[in-house]
């Protein structure tokens, strides 16, 4: 075959990006600020593809490591287009270290960088090299702000309204469920019947709890519970969603196809939200969207706005994409476009996810 | 609280050791070397702790560097008597980019360090810090030899038997099944019908395949097929115990107590195989076998002997432990004694796995 696009280099970068205010949620502590490693996959035609992937502040360096050490001696010399080969032998390749965890980030980001070759050399943007269902997607506003005052809370909440969301999520958690209540009833004043509205106890409670709190919760017209236990207990998913009165979303936690495919077959969740930095990537992406839409789901994302916006605007089963507050897409040169509410995906060749290297250069660590 | 044994410093270290041939398996190919991930923890007292974690040539690195950038930090100023403490803590400091992968390791790691001080402190050794049951365990060879000619299979198999195995396992997955019985019925009629025999996939099967091998495999009286397929796959693993015909082992590729729940729960395995080396350590691996005990499931493991030998000693429920092929034990002050086919645990205070670094320093590589 004369058709060979060989993989010549690949480049790991490590960056830390402050947050501009300290960020918490139930069970990460304080987030200030967030990992990002890149790689850079180089082609012996001279075509280079930008993968990423982030974290919260923890194992970013073992993901470099990794992507270092095990992926890159056996990315060297493969044929880029071949993606689900690699995809498929880079699972198998790292598969006893592997199965989640770090190896699903490292993976994620090579992935990445190969599917941005790939819509560079078709000359294409991704959303319509996916089959471009549509050109945008809803969107919603997510805060990381357990740790916010009331009064913060709400002057957040209002800020995304002035910039034109539509939808918005807050974390859950506080020390009592009635102060929970508090906090959720304020939101749903401020932002009166129209506005949808998520909550997110990032896996702090028991099942028990949990379909507690959704009783208490349902009066105020919510969209979805977000990750109200452990992603490992199918069972009390099943459980919180057949005795509570709450939708059910789940997926950042989620970091293999099987997981999304155990969690929706043996447990019960209404929103997956896979999450291409660390389901595998856009192939291990769109494995779970396909899972989804035979399952009759809609998809939502957690994270990564300026790559998922492609994502779920060339699918027809999306729902809610999140506008996470890691604001990986300001240190990129196209800063998530929004028009009527909804997120608008880049119409350039490639990811349409390009690096503002210099906005970058002062967070860059050795790993 | 006065009492307060203060961590101070933690010492992460890097080795690749080289086997002595290349070994096979149906799906890491043919292993060259091993890794040995090292971790050192000192205390404020003087008391030093010794743990590790292997694995068959990918990924030690990044283990590594999530030691070195993630707990280490975490770690120090604890109080090291807190195992269960800290166990927990750091499954959630490392929680978003862990739940199996690389943190297991790296936390396993840790966590024999931890059990190693434990045991030093109360003057114990390890068996009896955990109750004592034995002083010694049933034991098998396990080879990898799918990469053997039927010859060096069987010379290999005479040699377990000469050192004294009474029990011996080999590798399947050959490309085709019938070669996969030629070699097992050769291995039969060289041991006779008095030696216990075990099979091992490697995952290497679809449920299906699985299915039909056991029933020819059944004919030659072996106690379990291991791994037939992905670990991902417990509906699988029930089919296969329902519609085939040998008991069924798993575990080395169940990182988290979690799978080890679901396996059982969901799925169905007759002999659970935590390794200590990626189950969490000695603290996960008591957790599964706890598990294991409540489910009336005996325990085997996977791998590192040296530290197992002690584990199984311990408990009421053991079946069988694996001698592995990655001869870690070679490399320590007590390679494995064995006694009438057991192997006896060590009777010094601590693990009692203490490493002949003399014999290491030659392997010891930059991370
Ligand atoms: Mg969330
Ligand atoms: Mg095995």
């Amino acid at each position: 075959m004369t058709y060979f696009t060989k993989i010549v280099d690949v480049i790991t970068e490590y960056y830390q990006v402050p947050l501009a205010e300290p960020l918490g949620d139930a069970t990460h502590g304080i987030h200030t600020h967030f990992e990002l490693p890149v790689v850079k996959i180089k082609l012996e035609d001279g075509y280079e593809g930008v993968g990423y992937t982030y974290t919260g502040g923890v194992g970013g360096r073992a993901i470099c490591a990794m992507i270092e050490h095990d992926l890159r001696p056996f990315l060297i010399g493969r044929d880029a287009s071949c993606v689900e080969k690699i995809w498929e032998e880079m699972n198998w390749h790292i598969h006893y270290v592997g199965r989640g965890g770090i190896a699903s980030f490292a993976i994620s980001a090579v992935d990445i960088a190969l599917w941005d070759i790939r819509a560079k050399r078709a000359g294409m943007p991704l959303y319509k090299l996916l089959g471009g269902h549509s050109d945008s997607t809803n969107c919603y506003a997510g805060a990381i702000d357990l740790n916010f005052t009331k009064e913060r809370l709400l002057e957040n909440i209002k800020s995304y309204l002035s910039q034109g969301f539509t939808a918005v999520k807050i974390k859950l958690g506080q020390p009592t469920l009635a102060e929970d209540i508090d906090r959720v009833a304020a939101v749903r004043e401020l932002i009166g019947p129209n506005i949808d509205f998520m909550v997110d106890a990032n896996m702090k409670w028991s099942v028990e709890k949990a379909i507690k709190a959704t009783k208490e919760l349902a009066k105020y017209n919510l969209l979805w519970l977000e990750e109200p236990t452990i992603p490992d207990d199918y069972e009390g998913y099943k459980r919180i969603s057949r005795e509570g009165e709450l939708a059910i979303a789940a997926g950042e936690n989620l970091h293999t196809v099987y997981e999304f495919q155990n969690m929706i077959a043996r447990g019960k969740i209404d929103f997956p939200q896979p999450d291409a930095s660390n389901i595998g990537g856009i192939t291990g992406w769109l494995k779970v969207a396909n899972l989804a839409y035979a399952h009759n789901l809609p998809v939502c994302t957690h994270g990564m706005q300026e790559l998922h916006v492609s994502l779920m605007a060339a699918i027809p089963h999306a729902s809610y994409m999140e506008v996470h507050s890691f604001p990986i897409d300001q240190y990129t040169t196209r800063p998530l476009v929004m028009k009527d509410g909804r997120a608008v995906a880049p119409d350039i060749a490639g990811t349409g996810v390009e690096f503002n290297w210099e906005l970058l250069k002062d967070y860059r660590r050795t790993f």
